[in-house]
């Protein structure tokens, strides 16, 4: 059977950072992001007994190794879960954005597990599922439940996902520039765990989960923004501290980080930060300020996105292949 | 009498960051820093009942009040300890550097105190002065005692500062790229107190001294400057983390960090960088690697300037005035 799925790449609003089982892809602390329409992840997926192995195919071309293995994992789960022992053909395709540290771990994984489960004639429940692709991606698990999202590291023995905010109940918009980078998401993840500063963000970061859930429920871009920018630079203070010291953003993340800040100390803009981790800059504002923000961010950097909030994953009709 | 007394700016190893008592300056942890030859500050202090109050100037323009009310500390803490009710008046000059995160207000209060004290006819000891200069800015004990120097953040009681190695016992070389800022120094140090990092930054800053000490007793270039690139990502990352999240370093900053990383991982140049409390660069590096390091970061500003570690302060025989 064939299945087609589209999700959302995620924006980290409290952002997660570590992971206390590798493998399972298990985080410290509850995390919260919000998913990104502008960013779609369109994934099909073919299982037949036709394919001696799994051919995967994303953006035009096959993926390495490690990255392979990951898609095992997901796919792995979900023949052992059907009961079926049958390969088959994954085509992915993000939007051609030449960015890193924009989310797309998580929108790729969580289109692959509902094209694969529906190819294989499973219904696992968003739940079950989000736990499922979470093996893949960790944010993944909050792809897939969509709009605002909260991932539990742990509720009752299980780590999943659940969303908090539907997409247009919050008046939020994204302007993402995408800047380029080469280093991995997976190695900041793993040195920052032995950083001096790790357990402080564990103590800090709990709270902050809790704000966050707080200002979605009131729809409170100002507030959401904020606490987001106050995580971003918590996160990447832990990540520069960590044993090999790594600076994720670049001069031209800097120069519109400080514009922002400039923005909103100066033009009185309502703007603020947000970076994953990369380079990559997410800036949240409020519909009436789009244009102010565009005009300014835009003499530092060609290529701006305009994003609202974007749902849970969902089955298309129509197939890659 | 009048007196003139030269000083070397300093730039921090493991460096000093938050105030325990702001108002006589006692630091929360030790600290350790090296002078700059090329970074001096001239002091002159001519001391006559001619003058009906202190007449202070820095660079050719009359301090602000802030930096006047630091001036008096130092000059009433001396006239005090030679009971002579006198005023005076005070130019003092800096190379025409335009960059913040210099360590010039180590030197010019170093230069300051040794010139004050000598033109009131002390001679307070190194150790007693060195705690004096303090009262003006924190490092300035580092700066009067010259060469390689630990500043005791309490022993037996007193916060002052010893050289720990001669200037020419490392064979250091540092390229300094100044860069601007309008941030003030202070702001930085008050907010980081209460960043959720900062109790992290305590623990691990004592490690850091004692392995500097012994990097510096060796004359370990390679050691000193990786720790005090480890310990500039540290103090960074607590200054972001305050809750004002102010984030120092410019774009040009941080092309010039990444550079320096390429050209030590691709090219396997000795260079570490290290920044104080400021987005000026220091490059520190070996004789052998100046010219490349030069011809490397020399693409990405314009002002460098090469510097070998620099003595205490001293009296000169030439006057300002």
């Amino acid at each position: 059977m064939k299945a087609t799925a589209r999700a959302f790449a995620i924006q980290g609003l409290v952002k997660y950072h570590g992971l206390r089982d590798p493998r399972l892809r298990l985080p410290y602390h509850d995390s919260i992001s919000v998913c990104m329409r502008a960013l779609p992840t369109i994934t099909t997926v073919e299982m037949d007994a036709y394919y001696a192995r799994d051919e995967v195919n994303i953006n035009g071309r096959i993926p390495s190794r490690r990255e392979l293995d990951r898609v095992e994992v997901v796919l792995d789960t979900l023949r052992h879960m059907a009961a079926k022992r049958v390969y088959g053909r994954v085509v992915s395709r993000n939007p051609e954005v030449d960015g890193k540290g924009l989310g797309f771990s998580a929108s790729g994984f969580a289109a692959l597990g509902l094209a694969a489960a529906t190819a294989l004639g499973l219904d696992p429940g968003t739940k079950r599922l989000s736990e499922i692709v979470r093996l893949g991606a960790g944010s993944a698990s909050r792809s897939l439940v969509g709009g605002f999202s909260i991932w539990y590291a742990s509720r009752k023995r299980h780590s999943y996902a659940e969303q908090v905010a539907k997409p247009d109940s919050v008046k939020l918009r994204t302007i993402i520039a995408p800047v380029k980078s080469a280093l991995k998401t997976d190695t900041a993840h793993k040195d920052s765990v032995s950083s001096p500063m790790f357990k402080a963000r564990l103590r800090y970061v709990s709270a902050q989960v809790s704000k966050m859930k707080r200002a979605i429920a009131k729809g409170d871009v100002p507030r959401i923004g904020a606490i987001a920018e106050e995580d971003t630079l918590n996160l990447h203070a832990v990540t520069m501290t960590g044993p090999a010291g790594i600076i994720l953003i670049t001069p031209v993340s800097l120069a519109i980080l400080h514009e922002v800040r400039r923005l909103r100390e100066e033009d009185d803009v309502p703007a603020w930060f947000s970076l994953d981790t990369g380079p990559s800059v997410f800036i949240n504002t409020l519909p009436g300020s789009v244009e102010k923000v565009k005009r300014a961010v835009g003499k530092l950097t060609k290529e701006l996105i305009l994003s609202a909030p974007g749902g849970a994953a969902e089955i298309l009709d129509e197939h890659l292949f």
